[in-house]
């Protein structure tokens, strides 16, 4: 009989998170109960979030050592032994790093037909949705107005860029190293790049932001964060959507100047997760194709081969390899 | 011929503002050119941001050393010979800390008749304005919420509880030291009071907020933000109306968690100051005066008598030894 291929967290890193602290596990193939679902594996998404559930509860249970590494996963539905699923549905549930995974039915949403299903992951889920409802309901921006956004290369800030283009802003991304800077202002279409490893980065960054900056969206916290917060025009408005630059650390730093930048500049700082904004998602789905076809936005997905592919993923997401959307295949797309 | 007696700012404090760093002088008598007025004070303003602007520009221009030190003052019109101005009129002004100053019209405005003056610098002024729009527009508390200030027995914050009990929530104030946390809750009805300065502070702050944290009033920044800032309810709301535990420092320090705990429990934070709710202005007066007469808010007024008082007076209120509104009574209240 067929075994189940599972990942483990071994060991809750201290610092910079290693593949070395995952581990490779052959387990026997789960089964289903009266009332759950036996599902497979098709596609995880690798997020930077991942990372921040080792360090405790945040909106979610943390991840601890010993456990299948959590994962928000598409998958398929092989075995039904609870109402309302049958045998090929197509779903999204928290699998984990592995194969096979039975659930609660109340833990398993049915995805809409789709092809590829990875649009599912990019475009049209979590990523380009937590870019269009953070960067339109908590960034609001105003035509003509700046919006600088962090990790723009990343699978949320390369759809944060040009969807600020498609509402008549400048649109200015941050990441890191020259090359990914010239990608964001050749494919994605950003007005303009800035390096934050490099040494001006202050400087550049205000080169960029010829009139200071309106909105930032902030998926990084850090450094960045702080740089961005000296340069905000005032009342400016700061989507707070992930601090990265603080996740793969026991010792995270505050940006100096907090609150005090928020008093004299009037500044709005707001944190949001994306299903805050759920009664929205069918009018997000709706632009963002619109938008994928008039080629406003381009749908940029960086897929792996393989769930023992998943450690080395993650390790490279969060030191800013990814472009675009970062997910493992660990089966084909059915027909 | 009489003269002017002036306090300047005689060096810029590195650290910890003292009287010493002021000089009080005798300056000739000014005189109103054409288009100007000659006004003399009545009351002066002592506020923490006065400290905030020895650090350099905020939302105006920096104090330098060797200038009469700058205020907001209550004065009276003695000459006039700018049009729209005559002698007698009541104005409220920069005139800074001396007895006369000059002054273009434009920077002085009429005030409403009222006795006593005070009042138009503690409940109708720019206090009771700053805790009214603050916590209203910014906070938005919820009838039923818990609502925390701090610096709470201060100029602003001894309205705000007031007001958050006037609103239906529950008001717990931060201030330091027993006595004044008990006079918080005896004379100014606040429900809970905490001792910032006591060693369980954490514990003590948690214990007067079983339900969490909704709204935040911050006047403070620093420990007392950050300890807030862990015990925040989802989808909490920080008013971000100064920060005076880092303006006397030449060090200030973020507290620590920004941004991640914003994210995580999608909190707004929002910087203001009270001229950006102008155009409501008249609601809050007319509100206030109707609390201050059924008694849900009480008007406490900390009066120092004489323009050399304004040093020490200062430097007592960022030492947090004012209760209510600090002024400095230069003239008496005309008839």
């Amino acid at each position: 009989m067929a075994g189940n291929k599972q990942i483990l967290l071994a060991e809750r890193p201290s610092g910079t998170l290693e593949a070395s602290h995952f581990q490779l596990r052959d387990a026997p193939m789960p089964e289903a109960k009266v009332g759950e679902v036996l599902v497979r594996t098709i596609l995880i998404s690798l997020d930077a979030a991942n990372r921040a559930w080792m360090q405790g509860a945040t909106y979610r249970e943390a991840v601890t050592a010993g456990e299948v590494m959590h994962s928000y996963s598409i998958a398929q539905v092989v075995e039904s032994r609870a109402d309302g699923f049958k045998p090929g549905d197509l779903v999204g549930a928290e699998t984990g790093w592995q194969e096979y995974a039975v659930l609660s039915p109340d833990k398993v949403s049915r995805l809409p037909e789709h092809r590829p299903l990875s649009h599912l992951l990019s475009v049209l889920g979590v990523a380009g949705k937590t870019a269009y409802h953070g960067l339109i309901e908590v960034g609001a921006p105003k035509k003509g107005e700046t919006v600088v956004v962090s990790a723009a290369g990343g699978s949320v800030g390369s759809y944060v860029g040009p969807i600020a283009k498609a509402l008549g802003c400048r649109a200015v991304g941050v990441a890191g190293g020259p090359e990914k800077c010239q990608w964001l202002i050749d494919e994605l279409g950003f007005d303009a790049a800035v390096d934050y490893k490099a040494p001006e980065f202050f400087k550049a960054l205000e080169e960029a932001c010829p009139d200071g900056i309106d909105v930032y969206y902030d998926n990084t916290g850090g450094p960045i964060l702080e740089a961005v917060l000296f340069q905000m025009n005032q009342k400016g408005r700061i989507a707070c959507c992930g601090a990265v630059s603080q996740y793969d650390t026991d010792a995270p730093r505050s940006p100096r100047g907090l609150p005090g930048l928020l008093v004299v500049k009037r500044i709005k700082m707001e944190g949001f997760i994306v299903s805050d904004f759920a009664d929205k998602d069918a009018t997000c789905e709706k632009q963002m194709l619109a938008w994928a076809e008039s080629g406003d936005i381009k749908i940029v997905e960086d897929i792996l081969d393989g769930l023992e592919k998943a450690p080395e993923g993650l390790v490279g997401l969060l030191a800013g390899q990814n472009r675009g959307k970062r997910m493992v295949r660990v089966a084909p797309d059915p027909e």
